[in-house]
This record gives structure tokens, C-alpha cells and sequence, in this order.
């Protein structure tokens, strides 16, 4: 039987895909995902430069391929280590994925002093919409909510 | 020259993705992105379910096809365009792609009529991290600090 690693053993792997990741050109963060049977079924590092992609965090990265491993969208009791707290766009995926346990190691301090703007985001979640820097306009459409119409009176759709 | 749209004309394109979106099994969101010249450089619609990719927003997708289109992981001065208010996922992709302008259609409370959980995941923003249901715990890694120190210390970095 594989060896099962443990959670030190997890989150150092995390750390070294961080490393991996400063030395081929992507931001210094890793994440690595196991199953509940203490299998690792995805991994990821940091790749908004090398691929162009402002959404390559390394948490992403290792949802979108554990999700592949397993064909599901829903990894469930599956556990995600990061090597760094993660920032609002992760933590969400990670809610959307609906995994329940995270481990990290730096936390967004760390993240703040070497240059990086997690907490900048945290910050601006929790203001009022009208004062945040990206600015939210609602506009009115006769269409909008015809796709919602058609999903609620939908009777084989896909709960996700 | 192409015809430019306009902000309701752009809307309209995003709603009609969401319908699309239904019609092809993904959920009923849509998104166009425009450049300063208000040209469409990227749509998405949700794709979650088609491509089991929790990930896969409409917004998340386009952000990505626009970035891919203009070869930058920056939007900066782009707008945005969604059928229905970003989730939080979303809504932080639009702060790392540095867009500063957002229009959208249905707001999060739509969504949740239709039962989606977007208002759920801003609510747990609004809590103390011990109190989330996802459990978010430190682990001590000699290794953690490496690949930042890396980072702060390599020269010819890409800030993004």
C-alpha cells in the first residue's frame, strides 16, 4: 500500500511546489489537495505569469485538477494544503468546491510583506459596495432574468 | 469600423450567454469583458458542471479568454459585464485582474432565490475565520518561508 503522508508531510510538499514555482518564473505559493484516504489527487503552484492567467493561484491550480482526477466539481472530504493563507478568490473556490478543511503555513501577513495584496482584498470585502475601489453598477436588462426563469423551471438541471 | 456597443447592448450579449448556458446543461451566468476601445475581448458563460470545474464561473472564464486574447494577466481598463453580481470568487478575480469597472444585471439576491449560495459564502466573510465552516488551521513548515524569501530576494521578478 502507498505510503500515506501526514499533514507535515502534506504541507511540506505544498512548500516545495512554492519553490518550484519561484524557480520557474510563477509567484512563490503551492497547494497540494488529498482525498480522505490520505492520497494527494491534485496539485498546483502559482502560474498568473507564466500563463497569463490572473486566476492561476496555486489553491485554483490544484481544485481544478483534483476535480479532473476524480471527475467531479465537488471535492467533499477531501483536505486542501496551501503554503499560504488564501487569499478571497481561493477561500471562495475552495467554499464553491465545498472542502471543508484547510491547512496553510504563511499566513496573509507574510503575503503582505514580500508584496502581495491579499489582505488589500480582505479589507475591501468589508466595506459597502459604494465604497470599494472597483466600482459595481447595476444595470437594468429585460433578459436578465430569463436565464434564471429557465434554470428554476428547469426539471433535470445539476444542483452545483 | 465595428459597430461599439453599448452598456445595454454589452448586457444583453451576458444575459444572452446565460441563456445559452442553460440550453447547453451549465448555470445561467453569463459575462463579455470590453477593452477601452469597447471591443468584446473575452465571454464566458458557467461551466461548472459541463467541465467539472467548481471554478468555472461565467466571469472567471471570461477573465481568463480576455487575458488569453490580449496576452496579459492584467485587464486594467477593461470593463466587465456579468448577468448577475459577481460572487465573492468572482468578484476577487476581478481585483487580481485589476478591472475597475463591473456592470451587472440580477444581484445576489436573485440568485439565491434560484439557489445559488453566493450570499451565503459574503456572510461568512463577515465572521471570525474560527467561526466559518470551512476549518482554516496553521501548521508550522521550516519550509514556508523559503520559496517567499526567494521571492523577495530574486531580481528580475514579475510583479503582479
Amino acid at each position: 500500500m502507498e505510503k500515506l503522508g501526514t499533514e507535515n508531510e502534506f504541507m511540506r510538499e505544498a512548500c516545495d511546489l512554492a519553490i518550484h514555482s519561484v524557480n520557474v518564473g510563477g509567484g512563490p505559493f503551492g497547494c497540494v489537495i488529498t482525498n480522505p484516504d490520505g492520497k494527494i489527487i491534485g496539485k498546483g503552484h502559482n502560474m498568473v505569469t507564466i500563463n497569463n492567467d490572473p486566476t492561476q493561484h496555486a489553491e485554483i491550480v490544484a481544485i481544478r485538477a483534483a476535480c479532473q482526477e476524480i471527475s467531479d466539481y465537488s471535492l467533499k472530504d477531501c483536505t486542501l494544503y496551501t503554503s499560504c493563507e488564501p487569499c478571497p478568490m481561493c477561500l471562495s473556490a475552495i467554499y464553491w468546491a465545498r472542502i471543508q478543511n484547510v491547512y496553510y503555513a504563511n499566513d496573509r501577513n507574510d503575503a503582505k510583506e514580500i508584496g502581495f495584496d491579499d489582505e488589500f482584498i480582505y479589507e475591501e470585502f468589508k466595506k459597502d459596495v459604494k465604497d470599494r475601489s472597483v466600482k459595481l453598477k447595476r444595470v437594468e436588462s429585460d433578459k436578465a432574468l430569463e436565464g434564471f426563469g429557465m434554470w428554476r423551471d428547469k426539471t433535470d438541471k445539476l444542483h452545483y
